[in-house]
């Protein structure tokens, strides 16, 4: 059986699995082109499923459903890479899942991840595989500190990372992340994050977007600006990195590669993520088709669309309480708001963002 | 009993009365905004219940529906000018519903539209009240010829409207559009059409975009421009009389004002829409907030957002069979295809729309 899709036109089904706001802004992208969105979630009051035109609620394990949904979409992508790989494979019994499950698979084990990094000649931080106490206090001892202890599977946002300063530090740090499989990896210093939103269509074109400069806050993503002030000799590395990964996995959609800039120039990939990316939010509002548009076409077998910035622009997060500001920011100049529907502002939940859009300095 | 409605917040629900294209589009607007869209249509498979939260099909003469849908909103608009004066009648006796009925009724009946224009001081082609043939052969008496006869009510798209360019035209023209009340409108020679697309806030702000040149064919707008290439005095004078009428009409959201630049200089009011409008679409491409978007901060009681333009824009409509395009049309330069979910093309049946965008000239 070829299952090789069908370029999917419009009217067509486009399945997404997961129902968080990446969901939501994917099926809103899709609704431009004339294309429904079929959302497959294990919440039942997400944001994506407002604006879709159909949803299923049921659980990343329940195979029989995950097939059942998968049935009723012509391509099927997901908005998380916490998913379940067999839940992947449930899907591809009967329909083709884009981003490739090879990506997924590299994006869900920061060991893979990094060990994919080196067998490509790509730079990381240093890292070392943990999987004791012991094995811990030899990888600092190779790398040494300051140093971050990170869980090798299921960490976002922060979660499942100890940062270490000194060896009483390291006393009880694996333990405290749950004594699951981990890397330590080495802090670099840093003279900023920056990184690549790229799309790749199913015969490799591949188009990136301008590179943000990244601030995190607390392991979260606070804010993205273009351009990034980063030379464009760095800007063209890490555009180059970018399609190498992408080509190495034959990769299909929207990738997210997130980059450490070393303070002696050095270009380091921190990590991939294998679908739209918060750091390129921006692109809805400062490029005429956005990372979320482009993630679509790709995956649907239409010709990418213009990765061309049109406007400068600054998009910060509004995460728990901070969207309360909300009635403020949107009277705020060249100012757009989007917001997520989600109802509990918990500390720290994405809530939504807001982008400020300048003309091109 | 105070109707003003509160601020709606997000994760408040906007009503819409229709569920076209429009519909769709300021549904994805509202989205953006993380406000629910309730749609009620009389069709089961319109453009935008797909992206709706909730839909609920019923005749517009069902005032008892249409007063249940109205008591799940916090406000209420609609999206189409042809809904009946008591669907919103009904629709009030719970919510406020913005554009003001009263403006709805000015726009719904040409005659009155022409005399509300007289009376405001503003300009319009030559017309007068045609109830009859012998009215007719009077008007023409009056105005000359070459005329456009167009009945009062109901007409869109160049449906209803003959044109009379000898008396030969004009015999048979009255029966031919079924003896209805109808007008005669000189026709006046063109140096070009154009459009004011403006929003206005409850509290009466009032922001314009830049004015779109307007082509036709078939009666059916075929392509919006801006800039639009006319002077700077004529641009500015069209926003001053779209203000005053706005004003005049206490109106609050997107209104649509639709002009003749004469060859003598002059400009003439043709029409008004109450609502979002077809040669505002480029306003999604190359503004930061789009037609869509103000009309729903303004009729939510938001402020309103930017009208700066960032690019240059030219918007085509995809009529019918045009819609086949679709896969060459997403692959040009810079060009964004925005397709509505119908099934159906039909000859002249809107099915999408492209733009193509390019840094300001």
């Amino acid at each position: 059986m070829d299952l090789r899709p069908a370029l999917v036109p419009p009217g067509g089904r486009i399945g997404i699995l997961g129902g968080g706001q990446l969901g939501r802004m994917l099926a809103l992208a899709a609704a431009r082109l004339g294309l429904s969105s079929h959302i497959y979630t294990d919440s039942a009051d997400g944001p994506a499923q407002e604006v879709a035109a159909f949803t299923q609620i049921g659980r990343f394990d329940d195979t029989a459903a995950l097939s059942q949904f998968a049935a009723r979409c012509d391509v099927v992508t997901y908005e998380f890479e916490n998913i379940p790989l067999a839940a992947i494979d449930a899907v591809l019994a009967t329909r083709v899942v884009y981003p490739p499950i090879a990506a997924l698979g590299v994006a869900q084990d920061r060991l893979s991840e990094k060990r994919f990094m080196q067998d490509l000649g790509l730079a990381t931080a240093p890292f070392a595989d943990v999987a004791s106490q012991a094995d811990l206090m030899a990888a600092i001892a190779a790398i040494g500190l300051p140093a971050i202890l990170k869980t090798r599977r299921f960490g976002y946002d922060g979660k499942g990372q100890i940062v270490l300063r000194t060896l009483d530090d390291a006393a009880s740090a694996f333990d405290q992340l749950g004594s699951v499989p981990a890397i330590l990896e080495g802090m670099v210093p840093l003279a900023g994050e920056l990184s690549v939103i790229a799309a790749r269509s199913r015969d490799g074109q591949f188009a990136s977007y301008d590179c943000p400069a990244n601030v995190h806050r607390a392991g979260i993503l606070h804010r993205s600006t273009v351009p990034s002030g980063m030379p464009l000799a760095v800007l063209d590395n890490a555009r180059t990195m970018a399609e190498r990964i992408a080509a190495a996995l034959d990769y299909v959609g929207v990738i997210g590669v997130e980059l450490f800039l070393h303070q002696d120039g050095r270009l380091l990939i921190n990590e991939i993520a294998p679908r739209v990316h918060n750091s390129g939010h921006w692109t809805l509002d400062a490029c005429l088709i956005s990372q979320f548009e482009n993630h679509v076409r790709a995956i649907a077998g239409w010709p990418l669309g213009s990765t061309r910035r049109h406007s400068d622009a600054e998009m910060v997060n509004l995460l728990g309480d901070d969207v309360a500001d909300w009635h403020k920011l949107a009277g705020g100049y060249d100012t757009a708001v989007h917001l997520y529907g989600k109802r509990g502002a918990k500390p720290g939940r994405k809530m939504g963002h807001f982008t400020l859009i300048r003309p091109i300095s």
